[in-house]
């Protein structure tokens, strides 16, 4: 079955700082027209690190849940940036960290009905601290815990997001084990 | 450290079917103004089946990545409705399967930096089959893939979606073991 849709027409909604909104006009399957919501974003990269059973978390509010959150070390893409390269400037500049090798965990399309956003997620077992300060603009604790006391805030629903818990659960499905 | 971020002004952008975009005006824990550019969404729920290592999985076009792409069984709740009905019924809707018991497995934020969205993800092993005909304008394929061959697809990158990677993850790395 050919499940393609074809764009007919799209306008921009709104261009801001980190996402863009196009409402596209489609063909589905059937020939019947529809409409897309398509929120366009460049792309976000994060490291995993765990270091002697330890994972390095941030500490965030997060204005969308209106709450602090741990997540993984994350940000996103600049306009052409390579992933791997954006995943360690963003561990840096939020943690102080630097990786001393990378390696490719996973490729996440968070919420494939609306967002075309790709997030590369990096693990790592060996970094240094190098002596660069937290940039300005960026309020975030950075915290080491137990990968036993991560996993039970995942059940305990206190860790939540996305990235974090596909790598944390992907690290002990198949590189702890 | 007080990370709040305190809303000062806001306003719609766009009120589609999927989201609504909104742009608001927030003080900083420094005092400083910035924008946040926040997408509303309803939540998602979504089941994974898994049947004697046998692993139920939809396939359909998704518009945002211009290909299709394999997910667990999900769709989006409808305005006030509960989790575990939303998961049952669009597994229903898009599969004709029906399932026995769900227990809730992870709630997700998929992108915390511009979207609310909350996705449930629950998992059963125990399904009827139903007599419901895909619903008209749900243009899915849906199949059994053995568990193992998930695996690889999702190292492979064929599988990409975040809700399916972490439930997946999770499944080998707490309920199979």
């Amino acid at each position: 079955m050919n499940l393609t849709e074809k764009k007919i027409d799209g306008r921009v909604i709104y261009e801001g700082k980190i996402l863009k909104l196009e409402l596209d006009e489609v063909e589905l399957p059937d020939g019947s027209m529809s409409k897309r919501e398509c929120v366009r974003h460049s792309g976000g990269a994060a490291v995993l690190y765990v270091s002697d059973d330890n994972v390095l978390l941030v500490k965030q509010f997060r204005y969308l849940y209106d709450k602090e959150i741990y997540e993984i070390p994350a940000g996103k893409l600049e306009c052409g940036e390579n992933a791997a390269f954006a995943a360690d400037r963003e561990l840096e500049e939020e943690t102080g960290y630097k990786a001393e090798i990378l390696i490719p965990l996973l490729k996440i399309y968070p919420s494939p009905g609306y967002t075309d956003e790709i997030i590369h997620v990096y693990f790592t077992d060996k970094c240094k601290r190098t002596s660069k300060k937290p940039d300005e603009g960026e309020f975030v604790d950075c915290e080491f815990l137990p990968i036993d006391k991560v996993l039970k805030m995942i059940e305990g629903g206190v860790i939540s997001d996305g990235k974090t818990v596909a790598a944390i659960y992907k690290y002990i499905a198949i590189i702890k084990k």
